[in-house]
């Protein structure tokens, strides 16, 4: 059988320890090509660079792996992988992370981790991303390895017909519960700007926040990590919300 | 009665002919204030400015009106605007736009226009996102001008209970036949990179694409567009895909 072609990537950038820990897991199951920034993109969200214009380079950063670094942005990336580096060769699986930290509910909207690897899924390859709420650059990411693995076996050996994308989040420390498939928990940021002064006496800020969740039933994401689980969120990109169409018919004309 | 409180931001940066539009319109119908990014910030996604402080200034852009321009990217006007500029007061409405190009369809992903919108549901506010189909910066925005109005009233009167974000297409042109209420069509971008050399001899490539749809369903934003009526989709942000959370209870354990 043909080994499958495993697009990696991630937004902390090629450097980070996530990524390397993503590649070792995957250097068993396929070809592996890794397109990733040359500089992290927390935040990023789902980015796409317009206005400038975007390098890529071969980079020797994973002993006998395929890989490029990248000027943009996460999304550029998958959009650079696809087009120029493989050249619309069939990608069968793209894996983005593991990032530094937490992408379970409302943070997939700012992720880059997450909208790279939806990036993938609107391509129609089959993708995950892959975060652990661990967010120190000495994460340890080992036992959260064998998990990985397992899941994109399963997927690959079985792809489920009705989503393309799992947001999978992964519990810190040395014990993982197991695996919870759920829905996204509706948690929200509640933001604060810490204010200085630049040495030229000019105002400004920073954005700082906390994240805040009241949405406690036991079928989302943030309760499965509360409880020791890793969580799997299938998900998508139409945000129709098709219950407040007919409420505004009022609008039409 | 009180006059409510309306944000006006976008993404093409405050000094864009389509703001100037919107501005125009909410004069009418509250208290505006205006946070806006100080350049154009199109293809931001809900990007966040995470690693960089933010500037933000008072500006005298519109006549009589309070405006600030700020550093971030359109995301990070919508957290400014409401913890800086108007520290926790609350606001009744956020417009965003008028975006110039669509922002139908899967546009909504990698919009920054769509994103500011977004955020501020996320904090509550009834938002709006407008776009009309036309990239000039000789746009005529006009005849969109009684259409937003009489959305926005009405919104205002009747607020719906499903959605807190509506996004909202114009078609370009001086005939709009009337207002329909769809979902977002299922299309995509097909993307395609230049590639050229610069003056030192380095390749750089420069992301171009086109917008490809095969969803030709009548109940879709897409489709209303193309026969000349403006589209508004209710949008959220809950990204679960729940057909397919029992399909993947094989990944439990």
């Amino acid at each position: 059988m043909k080994k499958p072609l495993i697009l990696v990537t991630n937004d902390d950038g090629i450097t980070a320890p996530g990524i390397r820990a993503l590649v070792d897991v995957m250097s068993d199951l396929g070809r592996v090509v890794v397109v990733a920034p040359d500089s992290p993109q927390s935040g990023m969200g789902h980015a796409i660079t317009m206005n400038d214009p975007l390098r890529i380079h071969p980079v020797d950063v994973f002993p006998g792996i395929e890989a490029w670094e990248c000027s943009g942005t996460p999304v550029d990336c998958v959009k650079l992988a696809k087009h120029v580096v493989l050249k619309n060769q069939q990608i069968d699986l793209c894996v983005s992370g593991i990032n530094h930290g937490s992408n379970a509910s409302i943070n997939i909207i700012y992720s880059g981790t997450l909208s790279a690897a939806m990036e993938a899924s609107l391509e129609g390859i089959f993708s995950f991303g892959f975060s652990l709420l661990e967010y120190g650059f000495d994460a340890d990411f080992e036992p959260a390895k064998p998990y990985i693995r397992d899941m994109v076996k399963q997927v690959l050996a079985k792809p489920p017909t009705h989503t393309l994308l799992l947001n999978v989040n992964i519990p810190s420390g040395p014990v993982i519960r197991g695996v919870k498939v759920c829905r996204q928990a509706d948690a929200r940021w509640i933001e604060e700007f810490q204010q200085a002064k630049d040495p030229r006496g000019q105002t400004y800020y920073w954005l700082t926040g906390e994240f805040v969740n009241h949405d406690h039933d036991p079928d989302t994401d943030v309760h499965a990590l509360e409880e020791g689980y890793i969580s799997v969120v299938p998900s998508g990109h139409d945000l129709t919300i098709r219950a407040a169409i007919p409420e505004l018919s009022y609008l039409q004309r």
